[in-house]
């Protein structure tokens, strides 16, 4: 067994190895290019929920954070791409709520319940309007596969746990096309009234649609 | 007591003053401008859901109509009128829901329930699209503000509900809010999916939605 002041030195070693690579210049400048892409990410959320996605140009962007239009190009291809952007980050917040629950031993009803909490912040967060009405804008047909092909998969993952609650006897039996349609339906639309002095936080609102879906998805 | 046939004849010459006055050169007119009216509201519907409201002009509406644009503006000033009028055809037949239960001696469950029913024709109605999407397509403040006060009849209606239904048991006690916001929001979101080829019949689609609705919100 190791003593303990080499166990220190061996500590103290790999946090500065650590620290020395995220702290090298190269390090850092792909930490800072990853930093700069999502303000111009958030930014850009902001400003499409603010004024409207055609109301907003890349012009705008670029005067909000101060910086030229080639520097927003730097990180995005064209405005479409950057919907896009917007639409898959507050996206991924849905996925992460899937993937924390993948491996759980909970019931398919406590499972559901947490990606309904981690939906409604999702959709109370700067990214909620682009998810909502990223598929409303025009986009080009490549775009909007690819948008209705993540949607998809969030829309298969809640089939899926209601499925899973009827065989697990958490949830009742239902048709889970329809009640995945009503839950999400239900959760998008918080982007349509949602303001940032809403009186409620994202989690209480979650709790109230939380409750109205859980009871009514008791089994009999 | 009259005769037989005296209530015969006076039944007799009444139907006939009917069929006079409504086949009259004016009273046709009247008609026949409120239906012409009619088909214009419903062909901008169809054609606003099938082309966007913003790649829709009057011009293809009077197309589509086979008329020329001075005909459509014969019934309607702008094409944000035209608008406004489908967004208050769809919501006319939610506001008829409420009407239907205003003196009605059913609990606030039941009552709750023909609205929430009611509401889903509408959704899938020619008109849904213009109702959900009418408050995002830059309207003009007056127009705004017209949209925003309906809108708001519909959201007091369902909250009404919800706290009568608190009140006389037949519904659990909640946040009547967040509550009507949630159905409403679910029952909004049909438009976005719903299709004319969806296998589920509207009063299909209720059945499961008002299911989920009605358990989520029984007394404990």
């Amino acid at each position: 067994m190791a003593s303990r002041s080499t166990r220190d030195n061996t500590a103290k070693k790999s946090a500065a190895d650590a620290a020395t690579a995220l702290w090298s210049p190269s390090a850092s400048r792909v930490r800072d290019r990853e930093r700069k892409r999502e303000a111009v990410i958030q930014t850009a959320a902001r400003a499409f929920r603010a004024r409207g996605y055609h109301n907003t140009s890349l012009d705008d962007i670029a005067g909000i954070l101060n910086v030229t239009k080639p520097t927003v190009y730097h990180y995005v291809e064209n405005k479409e791409q950057l919907l896009f952007e917007c639409f898959q980050t507050g996206l991924a917040q849905i996925m992460a709520g899937f993937e924390e629950v993948a491996d759980s031993k909970a019931t398919a009803r406590e499972r559901l319940s947490l990606v309904i909490t981690r939906y409604a912040e999702a959709i109370t967060s700067d990214f909620g309007w682009c998810m909502v009405q990223a598929e409303n804008q025009d986009l080009s047909p490549a775009m909007s596969r690819k948008v209705k092909l993540l949607k998809s998969e969030i829309d298969q993952g809640l089939r899926k746990l209601i499925r899973d609650g009827a065989r697990d006897g958490s949830l009742r039996k239902c048709d889970d096309k329809m009640t995945a349609f009503a839950i999400a339906g239900a959760l998008n639309w918080i982007a349509h009234w949602y303001r940032e002095d809403e009186p409620l936080s994202a989690t209480q609102i979650a709790t109230r649609y939380l409750e109205l879906f859980d009871l009514g998805l008791q089994p009999r």
